[in-house]
């Protein structure tokens, strides 16, 4: 891998997501060589996706080189490479461009779509979480409109036009808001030889209520915003196959839909070495003690949505999402550092400063530890918190103007098909 | 391809470029049915595309929805599609998505990379003519520079720092000039391990000067420029084969490079059915009237790039830019009109605005009909120009505003490997 011996302590942290960013920012000018391996040279803004999959917002908006993160930190190493596996007592990483040994490992690996064991739905579906997968969903909602026109068989047309997203979490929820927006906004401009009352948005959800993390408050109010949007909600019901064109459920109703987007979970991105029952628990997320320590490994840390660490509070471990990557991240960089040093590391405490999410133009819901609201000043808080937790200023005033670009034109213009999903001899 | 048939004659345009949505523009009210075709559901800002290949500009900000260009046309259809012959004699045009006939037909398919037949070449260098090909050179450049640090072996680090452009119209200016801003601006901050001095950027050009279709004064001044850049400039050399790894050329040097972008050529993008002798003339292009008719085929027409009006004032045809394609476009829109109302067509006068290049930062040449002028003051009219001709009021802001952030902070924030070109296990 090209990285120098040195007498400092080598840090190697895999993963740029929102935790390994956070432990570099904390490392980057102490007396440690670190090395962050990614497989992407940019870190992305996950709670963003959605927007990039609906045409709402560029995609290199919010991605950030992670080049220009850590630049300024003596010592510090990028590495652009696939993690193949670790081997703890050697105290080595292998990756597709080589061996790398550290000192200190931390593993910030964050999570990866769960489908729990079915295949046939991996197989079919379409997921969000980078940025190429966030594309393919673009680029196949697009195809399908351009597709449906063509056709004169209405039960294909109808499928075409028809869209189930399984799971009601955030993501789920802000998708099918954005969605529910663009078929009043768009649809019937651009397609004016399509009957677009005809597209269906579906939103399928095994628990009993929508956003199941948020207060009931918020889950209720959420519902309403997006029935009134003219989402269909279908709640206690489990997606049970998906061939590519039929969604059978375990109940009553069944979906002919060419597109189906799985956001029913998330389970942790593990890495061959430091996997299975040994160190992982429920939702394949690696156990680690209030240091981010794994148990037995003294000197490898896991750390953010990867992580399950375990309290009273939180008896699953803290939720799969940013704020405690970020919080944990900052406080493991600041726990290594006292290591390194000879000090006590100090046991993590997660701050909860509450959770949110948008359905559609001008509504939200936020859950603040304190007190909750919905409505149009929650969505104006929703845009706030998340322009503020986007790195970089360049990014910031694109995504600012692009927002109020579309809210004022009711527009999203990104909706171009750049690389072909279904119809590859045209990329 | 589910278009109704109507009393209106049909016109079918073939090509979303510059001269495709010229016309579009003038029929879009009239009393026709229109059809328009193309392989991206976009228009493409081509004069753009090299700061999309360097990082300074986000993709979707030079792309601009075609749907939302004829949204407002009553009459007006949008296809994907790629066309696959035209059958001249029985009016209809074939594609991968069905047949449709035609009253009118307008070829607008513009250009495309021309190799003069060298399959080696075409093989293993990169191109910059669609968003895709853009995207793709973004990713091999930093792929190269990622892999530069990994190896020990100086000669193949050297390799793939050493990029080689040919052809030193503006597309190969323009690029050389970017990436010596970037060797300068960034890499050294960005890959602190590396010896960034070695990067080398090498512009190879057959003819006796660069920017061979402007002044001398143009050319002599954009030499200046390039070599004050650090850009090694070399006239009167051909490359005549590249495996990947060797240029080998007329002259002395040879180049070790990874990276060979080819600029060196355009020729018509013809499709068969109106194509081969009886039809194109040089440079495969189609040649046609003052009326932008084809020979013996009285309904169909060619326009823009792919079309070849000679004249006494242009023995070869005009220039393959955007002016002509979108004055000839305009010009043949309302032509197209006057013959359906059976009045008399006009033949097509250019009215040649001037033309321009920029190379790197505060530094462009510009040639007027009646006077030309270089540097600082150039390159605020190149930028003003090119914001002009954007489509679409958010691309134009987001571009401005890029510009501007570029060019305070030395930086190009798009240095993204979104879909490795190389490693596509990584995808």
């Amino acid at each position: 891998m090209n990285i120098p011996t040195t007498s400092f302590p080598r840090v190697v942290i895999i993963g740029g997501g929102f935790a390994g960013i956070s432990i570099a920012k904390q490392l980057g000018k102490q007396e440690v060589q670190a090395v962050l391996i990614d497989r992407h040279n940019y870190h992305t803004f996950q709670p963003l996706l959605y927007q990039v999959s609906t045409g709402g917002l560029e995609p290199d908006s919010i991605a950030y080189p992670i080049r220009k993160i850590v630049k300024d930190y003596p010592n510090f190493y990028f590495r652009l490479a696939n993690v193949e596996s670790i081997d703890a007592e050697q105290k080595n990483v292998r990756t597709d461009i080589g061996d790398l040994s550290y000192d200190y490992l931390i593993i910030a690996t964050g999570s990866e779509t769960n489908f729990f064991g079915n295949d046939e739905i991996e197989k079919n579906s379409m997921v969000m979480k980078t940025i190429p997968q966030s594309l393919n969903l673009r680029s196949l909602i697009l195809e399908n409109f351009e597709q449906a026109i063509l056709t004169s068989d209405l039960e294909e047309r109808n499928a075409l036009m028809n869209f189930v997203i399984v799971g009601a979490g955030p993501t789920g929820v802000e998708l099918a808001g954005a969605l529910a927006e663009i078929k009043k906004g768009i649809l019937p401009k651009d397609y004016p030889d399509l009957d677009t009352r005809q597209v269906k948005i579906n939103l399928v959800q095994g628990a009993s209520r929508v956003l199941p993390a948020m207060s009931e408050e918020a889950s209720e109010k959420a519902e309403d915003y997006l029935q009134s949007l003219g989402v269909d909600v279908w709640k206690n019901l489990r997606v049970t196959t998906y061939d590519g064109e039929w969604a059978k459920t375990n109940g009553k109703p069944i979906f002919r839909t060419a597109t189906l987007i799985w956001s029913a979970g998330v389970k942790g991105a593990t890495i061959p070495g430091v996997d299975g029952k040994e160190f992982t628990t429920r939702g394949n997320r690696i156990s680690v003690n209030e240091f981010n320590q794994i148990k037995g490994l003294d000197d490898v840390y896991a750390v953010g949505d990867i992580a399950c660490m375990q309290s009273e509070v939180y008896p699953d471990g803290h939720p799969m999402m940013a704020q405690p990557a970020i919080q944990q991240g900052k406080h493991l960089g600041k726990n290594i550092v006292r290591k390194i040093n000879g000090k006590e590391m100090k046991p993590f405490q997660y701050y909860d400063k509450g959770s949110m999410a948008t359905i559609g133009r001008n509504k939200a819901v936020v859950d603040l530890p304190r007190f909750k609201f919905q409505g149009f000043f929650a969505w104006f808080v929703w845009m706030f918190v998340h322009l503020f937790f986007l790195i970089g200023f360049r990014n910031r005033l694109v995504v600012f103007i692009n927002w109020v670009y579309n809210y004022v034109r009711f527009d999203r213009e990104a909706r171009l098909i750049i690389r072909p999903f279904k119809n590859t001899k045209r990329r």
